[in-house]
């Protein structure tokens, strides 16, 4: 059973840190980027190093506190924000923000748990480098929280999610104890794979304080493309004809529709629309090719291909980086314009890609029977993750359908999971999800899930309420 | 505390499964590659389904019977031969081998555990596909153990090894539960691994049943070359080059030692040598390139480039498919030729890729003070993976050396923890490196270990003896 943090045992914890040592919990802390909820916090922990995460971890738990790890604060499933139950003490990692060394020939970077990935990304660039994990919140996300969430995002077709960049992990348990793992080796097969339990684990079984992070070579040329195309089911044979022709070097391949761009045009007129007149469907290609290839060329003769068989209708193909970054913008910018004009319910789901098409199919079938909405579908085709986002017809507004809500939820994530689909594909859990996993989760795996947290955290103190629900 | 599998337990579980349940537990069971142990065995389990499997297991779970899950049998550390403590069931998967699926379009297959590695790899060519996983007992190995082991191969480099290649896994608990988590997803961040935690945990915390497994599309050229380097610091520069100019092309990177064409010439004279007057290193590069780039052609231009940098002295780059076959040959008769000659001790070990030029001059010159070795140093250099083994000097054998067996051992290991190494890096720990692990591993680590272990396991029946010490 937790007990609040209370000013008797905030002061205490002050007194085991070095200055300082905490931070007053302000409002940044205790939102999250949909607003949907507020959390609370008695103090903010600001650790200066692995030492002290573990005194604050061994401070809670003695004293049996609840503890939020807290990243850059973009997750968008409340992981972050603990808004009921005993009142926790915030831990965040923004002093622990090193790059600690970049070993080019390697390609590893070892960073603290505090770096912004926009800093892991110019150090990766500044040693000739990538490191490829990329989402439109690189400017705030810190890399524990990334790998506390198993982060996606752009470029997880080609290079794999938070967990497949990453080799090694520090790590700091529930009582104190500190885990070193912060491996450099590409293959290490002595014992369980800690590492990618902690991964993904959203702060509730420890707490990433430092990572080895896999570097990437700069692919020598790339290119960006949009093509029109006539459905879903095309844009699947297209990105199999486009693996066919260019293999690994397919970097993104994002998937959007028509409503993306009249959003775009409704909430930031600014952004040029990259289509006179739009069609239903179409897809961003991004590619990354070795020397001796021309990203263009490959690209165009991609498009000729594709039109030859009947997949594309029409296309843009950058000629320059000025025109990459336009083709680019469309993409990035359509959460923004979401965010604008307000969802009643948005999803974060995954299919087998040879069910996405049936399932938007489906998908729109089923909503239409609950009411007269505008979706906005669009995302990760190729690795078959589809944001999947519900909106009030134009004109009204989503205080009026926030009771349709949770049915609109179940109605798609109940589709999803008899599609053998996620609920989650990249986003996690958090307090959003907790009903949802329960619902849809394997029982056994619950179950298993259930006996690790115990193991791990017999007090309950990390991250209580997310993922799995707080013990009472 | 287990009990011995006695005529009672064997019959009470004969009963309780179809025909053929049980297999009389023959020497080809009860041997490993190396021929270091004998194992024993009550009986062999041969389940012809999953429920079969949890019929077993709850069984033997039940009874306090050890079992020991049984895949192809090619293991080299003994996983799968327990030749001390109460006597256990073996649980052969052999009768669950059929391949369920092939979703080629979604680049996945279905298999079941008992699937031979050979066979999978022939139904993803018939999809025009590619399973990348490959190892030298192909023909033998089972996905079962594969995944169970977390097997490497020769084109990690590229591809990731069994973890990086499975989406989603069923397995059966020791109280005999059923996990479902047989996705088909690239993205599902619902709730904690538990896939990477069975895979590498060589049947000590469940059996897996079944996989799916990721495919790729298959290259559209592949081309092999042998390049003389004048050491291990020049391979690894030219690794580094070969990256630059063909990107994720690059499928294998193998460095060899003058020793390995020695071995081959002492044991397996009728392998053609590669070169006239072979020098001190050489590697194996093996690419696989998109449509559009000539193989050969990029080898010979990566050959011309690394000459000018003075990487490179001399090379063969095959012309045809039987000059492949035939470099590949040398590189893949090499451990039959280290069987024959017959070593002192065996090491598969990785390092930081920045360390394993200065490991190979220390561990040379550390070696040298316990006597006079030959070393057979070769492997996956691209993962830093080396396989380094020890053997008497020519003509001698290695009965007369069994004595410097551990002290050999203690030497190279010591020195690959110190330098920041895994004293297995592909092979597991099994029960050869139960002491290694101990030794070398993070306490922390093992705590966590031993947890969850007997959360998953808490009477002990799962292999017992392997990776962790039995429970007295």
């Amino acid at each position: 059973m937790l007990r609040d943090a209370d000013q008797g045992f905030v002061d205490h914890l002050r007194g085991l840190l070095s200055e300082p040592a905490l931070r007053a919990p302000e409002p940044r802390y205790l939102e999250e980027p949909r607003g949907r909820w507020a959390g609370r916090a008695a103090a903010v922990a600001v650790p200066g190093s692995v030492e002290e995460v573990a005194t604050v971890l061994r401070a809670c738990n003695a004293a049996r506190v609840g503890v939020v790890p807290y990243g850059g604060g973009t997750g968008l499933v409340g992981g972050q924000v603990a808004g009921v139950g005993p009142v926790p003490v915030l831990l965040s990692l923004e002093r622990m923000r090193a790059i600690r060394a970049v070993h080019a020939e390697e390609n590893v970077m070892e960073a603290e748990a505090g770096a912004i990935l926009q800093d892991i990304h110019a150090a990766a660039e500044a040693a000739d480098r990538l490191y490829p994990l990329s989402i439109a919140s690189k400017g705030s996300a810190r890399i524990g929280g990334l790998l506390g969430t198993n982060a996606g995002g752009v470029n997880v077709l080609r290079y794999g999610n938070a967990r497949d960049l990453c080799l090694g992990l520090e790590v700091v348990l529930a009582d104190g104890r500190i885990w070193n793992g912060l491996s450099r080796l590409r293959k290490d097969n002595t014992g369980y794979d800690l590492r990618n339990l902690m991964i993904g684990s959203e702060g509730t079984l420890g707490v990433i304080t430092a990572a080895s992070l896999k570097l990437a070579p700069r692919p020598a040329g790339e290119g960006t493309a949009l093509m029109v195309v006539e459905s879903p089911a095309a844009a699947l044979s297209l990105l199999s004809l486009a693996r066919d022709r260019m293999g690994e070097g397919i970097s993104a391949f994002e998937m959007m529709h028509r409503t993306g761009l009249d959003f775009l045009a409704e909430a930031l007129p600014d952004i040029r629309q990259p289509f006179d007149t739009p069609s239903d469907w179409f897809v961003l290609i991004d590619v990354g090719l070795a020397a001796g290839l021309d990203p263009a060329a490959a690209l165009e003769a991609l498009f000729a291909d594709a039109f030859d068989k009947g997949l594309v209708s029409d296309g843009v193909i950058a000629q320059s980086g000025a025109q990459r970054r336009g083709i680019w913008e469309v993409r990035e910018q359509i959460p923004e314009a979401n965010r604008r004009i307000g969802s009643i319910s948005s999803h974060d789901i995954s299919l087998p890609m040879g069910e996405v098409a049936a399932f938007i199919e489906r998908g729109g079938a089923a909503l239409a029977r609950l009411g007269d909405f505008r979706i906005n579908c669009f995302g990760h085709l190729g690795d078959g993750n589809l944001h999947y986002n519900v909106f009030p017809p134009k004109g009204r507004d989503r205080s009026e359908f926030r009771h349709l809500g949770d049915g609109i939820k179940t109605c798609v994530h109940d589709l999803v999971d008899a599609m053998g689909g996620s609920v989650s594909a990249e986003h996690g859990i958090g307090r959003l999800k907790v009903g949802d996993l329960e619902r849809y989760g394997d029982p056994v795996k619950l179950e298993l899930m259930r006996g690790i947290k115990d193991m791990l955290d017999p007090n309950g103190i990390l991250n209580p309420g997310a993922v799995l629900r707080a013990r009472g």
